[in-house]
């Protein structure tokens, strides 16, 4: 029985050292020490720098393979090892948008936030973005023009639009920020769209901001573009119902 | 010999379905159907579920930990198992500064996102910072206007000073976005700092527009330190050497 409490600390104490294992390797990243392609030290050299055992390494690695902050090849020889990973922009919008799902922001820090990013989105496609570009955005948008379209067709091309936009800036970083934040709301966006008294009258009002905001771009002017996007987000949050 | 390279195979098995598990919490999450505080099915009934092995679900618990979604606490009763938890502001700062660092933006992404989220940390610092959030900025500004700063020591007090912007905002997803931001960029600015010809001159100039900055937040005018911020971020890339 006094042997069976026991484990119960163990891992503590190894979580406690991948922690310290985990801070060391994005010390070394922040730095600019380890990039992109770089080798990890090998496991026992690492154990013994940062003097943990070399589970706590291989737990280190584990959780931070996870994230795509590293990647492991078996085998031997050169190529086989623990390298620094680029992590896939995937990554970012998939880690955002769980986070702003989770982390329980007031929503209208949510709103300040998507209107920041959406604004400069808009700008820079309306800067940046090409026939090809203006293609998919145009398709998006004909996507929410049907009169009887239902909530959760709706959505899904509000969300197509304001994805196409963003992939039209030109810019991965402010794109993957700018959808994370999109599609974090979804959940919260459908109930109200689903929730919504005179839905079908929003959706067309919805539509006509999506069809100002889409000439804007095409025409390349992109603090008109902006204000819509501003305007545009800011009445939807009027609209939709507030969610707790 | 044969035996020794069976189980190259195995990890690829395991990691397919850990991640269709990692993927099928998320999108319990995205959808709302798991919030802060919800237990995770059993492992064994959620093994069962998604047909994969109770290793692929051990995994996947153990890299959604690692990640800050899931915590898990031993013991029996009704307060074990594994749970969805929030994730800590510093994860998203963590995650989105490593992955800045790691992901290859290239730098006039990183200047227009930086640009994007300084504008809006600015405005709505001097809308919203209070007397003790001022103080903290003023505290900041200072450790920055010795004339004898090293690079080191300016980097150091330019972090603290925007940091503390950001802070300031009240909105925490700006706020962490705008500090992942600046702090994914310190390596960089650091080597192009110590590059920099007139070292001295330069961090005149930059504590100069600070301090414009400060005064515009002081005097609550949303507008004008939204163009100071944006000024000094493109003049400070403008100065400082390219780095690839």
């Amino acid at each position: 029985m006094v042997y069976e409490r026991i484990p119960d600390w163990a891992p503590v104490a190894r979580s406690r050292a991948h922690e310290l294992v985990i801070q060391a390797i994005e010390d070394q990243i922040m730095a600019g020490a380890l990039v992109v392609g770089d080798p990890l030290p090998p496991e026992r050299e690492l154990a013994a720098r940062l003097e943990v055992s070399r589970a706590g390494v291989r737990e280190a690695v584990r959780v931070l393979e996870g994230q795509g902050v590293l990647r492991s090849r078996v085998g031997s020889g050169a190529d086989a090892g623990t390298f620094v990973a680029a992590l896939p922009d995937g990554a970012l919008t998939r880690f955002l948008r769980l986070h702003v799902a989770l982390a329980n922001f007031p929503f209208s820090d949510v709103v300040d936030a998507r209107v920041t990013l959406e604004r400069s989105s808009a700008a820079l496609a309306a800067r940046n973005a090409d026939a090809a570009a203006i293609a998919v955005i145009g398709e998006a948008l004909q996507r929410g023009a049907a009169s009887d379209v239902s909530p959760d067709a709706f959505n899904d091309a509000d969300t197509a639009f304001h994805v196409a936009i963003a992939e039209a800036t030109g810019n991965r970083l402010v794109s993957s920020m700018t959808i994370a934040i999109r599609e974090s709301l979804t959940a919260r966006i459908l109930t109200a769209l689903h929730g919504h008294a005179d839905w079908t009258g929003l959706a067309k009002r919805l539509h006509a901001q999506h069809e100002e905001l889409f000439d804007a771009i095409v025409r390349h002017e992109p603090e008109v573009a902006a204000e819509l996007a501003e305007h545009h987000i800011r009445f939807a949050d009027q609209e939709l119902p507030r969610m707790a």
